[in-house]
């Protein structure tokens, strides 16, 4: 069966980490409660900061939708930046450092603290050594946004259609997109998610300003840029971004040491050239649970072009794998797998494939 | 002469500092360069993170812009959250936390790296035992905002005339603004700003959407909560967010141990109420150099108008300070003033200020 030869050599480093990960006392990791949350240990720290990556200028007749401004509203703006956080822990060691991008209508605080004032994704992975970078997407969060069009409608110097579309999701639509449940608000009886914190969840779904950028995305080129300046790194995306990685690395693999796409699409018809170039980067494709339990979610659909994706980059020498988490028999999942209940287990699963298949291949 | 009776007992205390500082060897606070950036002792932090305050359901016609959304566009969306950020640094003893609130066109990044690479104040605050919080104002950054009104005009639902104004700046405006030199790119003779850089300041300026928000700002009410929700804390406000901290006072005091306003403005006609409830809290506000330089900005004005309720505060019994930095041997400063190259120094004289005002006065 295909999907057990490609899971198995994966399945049975997993083995190893679930056992050791079962060992230890689901407290051991001690939860952030809020403002002023106590860790168990320090978080010892060799630097951090941010910094933004790319960006470009542009003449805009809009800085602004108001003629009143005293300075004009013709002027060069910067846009196409993307803003990136960064922490180094003291001990990294020879780790490479880990992007962690996240995805639609939301920003760099996917991988913070939980909805339910859990640890994130960026300290655990911090905690275990490694650089970790949180980019907020280009026209998102602190990255910022163009907008002259909405500035230039206002003003009327444009039709209204001419704006962009500013794309978010209210309540009813999150409940079936981060798949916790059939209908908001009942949940999925094995859901994995702290669904008693969505109310904290739907506070970072924010307004996503991509329909405002060029073609192709900046992400993809600020993401490939980072992995240079980085000297090479881990890129991880999630959702909408979650092949994001693959795009950057099809811009400049340079800096790009490993691919990790977490409930992404995939498509399917790359040409040799592009799947060659793929091919010399180890991926790792995440896939949780309730995939075909929605039916305005297209989950299955995803994960089986993400198998053939992974068919083409093996079949062109590359080192490509899917985790589908209720296969390694973890069940309940969400969308936002990062912030789930055990989503401290499932990063360990994730930490184990980048030591093996990105660190140990130097 | 009133200016001199204002500021002489904080300058006594001041001149200690300055002495202090100015026996240091300047590169004793080792830079950020960049990405992996090294400090030179590590960072050590009791805990970190980040979450939302306030926040409240919105029904919304539009949360997107398009009708072709599978989900419909009608739902609940959440508006009014504030993100914030937090680190408690390990050796925090009993110092009270530092909320630091950007200003117009920006973001929590203001107070992180400089553009130049060297560290800002969130992580000096921190080094200096403070446990600090770094907000994105509501509808700004990680925040998200409502954009039902954008998506709506796009729909035709409503006029073009109906979408709030999307405020932002360019860089002929940004330099006059910021108060880096009289018309760009010529730099004042003695300013601070690392006026190299100005490019990566101009990335971190991104559309200002207060004008989406309800009357009176819901930021007030989310940093007065915030306060309480932390048993106590100092906002500090920079330009657009001057006075955001007297606001959040004047919602509810409970929480504002202290408060410091940088570079912002003064109403003068505070009733007697608001003043006497002011004058329960220290207040310092601060002002950098070549305020009556710039033909455009009213920086003359704004100090004048804090002067005055400086003394207004004082009439009604309180603790309130002009610290205008030319005064105390600092010349050449800009609006950026957390950003300039004597940064640090300008964070000793302030950090100076909580030590007396704030914490000595419990």
């Amino acid at each position: 069966m295909r999907v057990t030869i490609e899971l198995s050599p994966f399945l049975r480093s997993v083995a190893g980490v679930l056992a050791a990960v079962l060992m230890l006392p689901i407290n051991s990791v001690a939860p952030q409660k809020g403002p002023q949350g106590r860790a168990p240990q320090p978080l010892i720290l060799e630097g951090q900061g941010s910094f933004y990556v790319g960006g470009r200028l542009k003449h805009t007749p809009a800085t602004s939708g108001s003629r009143n401004d005293p300075f004009g509203i013709e002027d060069d703006i910067m846009i196409d930046q993307m803003y990136v956080q960064y922490q180094v822990p003291q001990n990294h060691g020879t780790h490479v450092a880990v992007v962690m991008v996240h995805g639609c209508c939301l920003s760099g605080k996917t991988w913070e603290t939980t909805p339910d004032g859990r640890m994130g994704w960026s300290e655990y992975f911090l905690r275990q050594g490694r650089p970790v970078y949180i980019p907020d997407q280009t026209s998102r969060g602190r990255s910022g946004f163009d907008a002259s069009a909405i500035n230039q409608a206002r003003l009327g110097a444009v039709p209204s259609t001419s704006i962009p579309n500013v794309f978010t999701f209210g309540r009813r639509a999150a409940w079936k997109i981060f798949r916790l449940g059939p209908e908001y608000p009942k949940a999925f009886p094995d859901e994995q998610f702290p669904v008693g914190a969505f109310d904290e969840l739907a506070k970072q779904v924010i307004p996503d300003l991509n329909a405002t950028l060029s073609n192709p995305n900046p992400t993809y080129a600020n993401l490939a840029a980072l992995g240079v300046q980085l000297k090479g790194a881990v890129l991880m995306g999630h959702s909408e971004s979650g092949f994001f990685p693959e795009r950057a690395a099809l811009v400049d693999a340079a800096g790009v040491r490993g691919i990790i796409s977490i409930e992404g699409y995939c498509p399917t018809t790359l040409g040799q050239r592009e799947l060659a170039g793929l091919a010399r980067i180890p991926i790792l494709l995440v896939f949780a649970d309730h995939l075909s339990d929605i039916p305005e979610i297209p989950g299955a659909r995803a994960l089986a072009d993400c198998r053939t994706f992974v068919r083409q980059v093996i079949d062109a020498g590359g080192d490509a794998i899917v985790l589908h988490l209720p296969e390694a028999g973890l069940k309940g999942n969400s969308h936002m797998l990062m912030q789930d209940l055990n989503n401290l287990t499932i990063a360990d699963l994730v930490l184990a494939w980048i030591d093996k298949h990105v660190e140990r291949s130097r």
